[in-house]
């Protein structure tokens, strides 16, 4: 090991959570860097945020753009690098990326999120990219015109059959349960559009050539149990990120989630965690509940580094 | 009691946990009212929020106008009315203003923050309104050209000192410990201001005829115990608000704060309580930790009103 940087603070994963943490973090002077895959975060993919109380409306990648833009503005530095391994060195940690950089810290904040669940049906994985798809506002533009199933009755899949109501031509929104389970806001708002609402009822099969191009059903819809669509869009909720967080030995709680005591520290000296990955906040994902996490982490961290 | 209206929650206290509170209420289709004796909360009394993470920088009171415009917006309702009685009336509240008004509801979230911490010594009460104050924003432009001294080296003391840097001729801080606490950031703004700082030391009178006209301080400075000044602003910290916790009998931390459990429920039914009334978040008071504690009473409270 060469004269490398050692950073105060590496935060790992670049959504509300880690920008917020690197702003307190510059505004107390501890010089940090933010490593994540992409930008942003899960909200990124939000077409609207209306809960973000100094905005009444605003798309999820506006938001983090923003976010993005304080953290800079305060000193923070950001690289778009993916953290593969991260290995303790005496009293220090150091952080491998897919790039094969090398970076070292004396504090680690974990703020890598959750990643979306699957339907987990055989069907499902063949036709990733041929119609089977996770994310309205990323590939909401391939069906215009076409037919779209949506799976999910909360926030997301409410959040996404209205994105594509604007594209596709026709859309149907498929839910397990009995009701849907999204913010009344965005039920009025579905209503006003000709989504139709499948209830009680889930695919058992994805079907088709090379492209989806139907979906089997568990029971009876109209007399029958096939629809024809041309895409398939899985909205169904998420699970924590787990890769670094197995490879680190964090201790987690029964749904997987990283437990952390009140100051955001994990069971692991040296390494918080904050926002969504965590099982704080009443287990309430919210962009707000991400960014106090975030700050009341720094807050921690801060003592720690003075020692 | 006639025919009134029963508001399925009515919010009390107008800071940023009141106001996310009335934005998630409202976007849950949750009718809620909002009573405050004044909009905004403590913050907005803050000259700059830089850790506000959607804005590079903006005044306390700009961001909880935005707050308080998107809670209107969503259809939350809000008086400008100080509560002064809450009854519990078998499975309702009911709640007394002092403008004689009473308002009915089936649960009530508390976030009536905290209030500004006295020096507490004899001379103090005297000089209030005469040259003894507790706000900066608020009353610093009566001190144009002249001398003020600031009690506090925490955040709120020292940007109170920025603040009246642009007003003042003459600007001491005094701070009881050695250093002083606030972040960095304002520290380096502070240090471009001629502020003379005074620390280890502090006041033990306020004279002056009518006016303030000196402070005595409890050990030497310069060689002298006194300074000559026209103002004294008192910037030492706050105590949580505690008349309604105490009439509610609330259960309370060791240091007043009122304690909620991981929904921010009180001890007491039907009571939730949110922002820096409470012992939440680590005891971290800041904007965010306010809101998201906020977002997740209502999201708690709403399951409560389900039922």
């Amino acid at each position: 090991m060469k004269n490398q940087t050692i950073y105060p603070l590496i935060i790992i994963g670049g959504g509300p959570a880690g920008l917020t943490a690197s702003i307190y973090a510059s505004r107390y002077g501890i010089k940090n860097l933010l490593l994540t895959e992409s930008p942003g975060g899960t909200i990124a993919y939000s077409h609207s945020v209306g809960n973000w109380p100094s905005e009444i409306e605003i798309s999820g990648i506006e938001l983090t753009q923003k976010f993005e833009k304080s953290a800079r503005h305060y000193g923070g530095e950001i690289e778009y690098e993916k953290v593969v391994l991260i290995n303790k060195k005496a009293d220090l940690f150091e952080i491998l990326t897919n790039e094969n950089h090398t970076f070292l810290a004396k504090a680690i904040l974990l703020t890598i999120g959750t990643k979306r669940r699957k339907l987990n049906i055989e069907s499902e994985a063949k036709f990733i990219n041929h119609g089977v798809n996770y994310c309205a506002t990323c590939d909401g533009s391939l069906y215009k015109n076409k037919t779209v199933v949506v799976v999910g009755g909360g926030n997301a899949g409410v959040g996404s059959a209205l994105i594509l109501s604007k594209i596709a031509k026709k859309i149907y929104l498929l839910e397990s349960l009995p009701e849907l389970r999204a913010e009344k806001v965005w039920l009025d708002d579905l209503a006003k559009t000709e989504t139709e609402i499948i209830l009680n009822n889930q695919i058992i099969e994805i079907a088709g050539d090379k492209e989806v191009e139907k979906i089997i059903l568990a029971k009876d819809y109209n007399g029958s149990r096939e629809i024809k669509t041309d895409a398939v869009f899985v909205e169904i909720g998420v699970n924590p990120q787990s890769d670094l967080v197995d490879a680190l030995n964090l201790e987690k709680d029964e749904w997987g989630y990283v437990k952390v005591n009140p100051k955001q520290l994990t069971s692991v000296p040296g390494i918080w965690a904050a926002g969504d990955i965590t099982s704080e906040s009443d287990h309430f994902q919210q962009v707000l509940t991400a960014c106090a996490e975030g700050a009341i982490a720094i807050n921690s961290i801060n003592q720690f580094l003075k020692k």
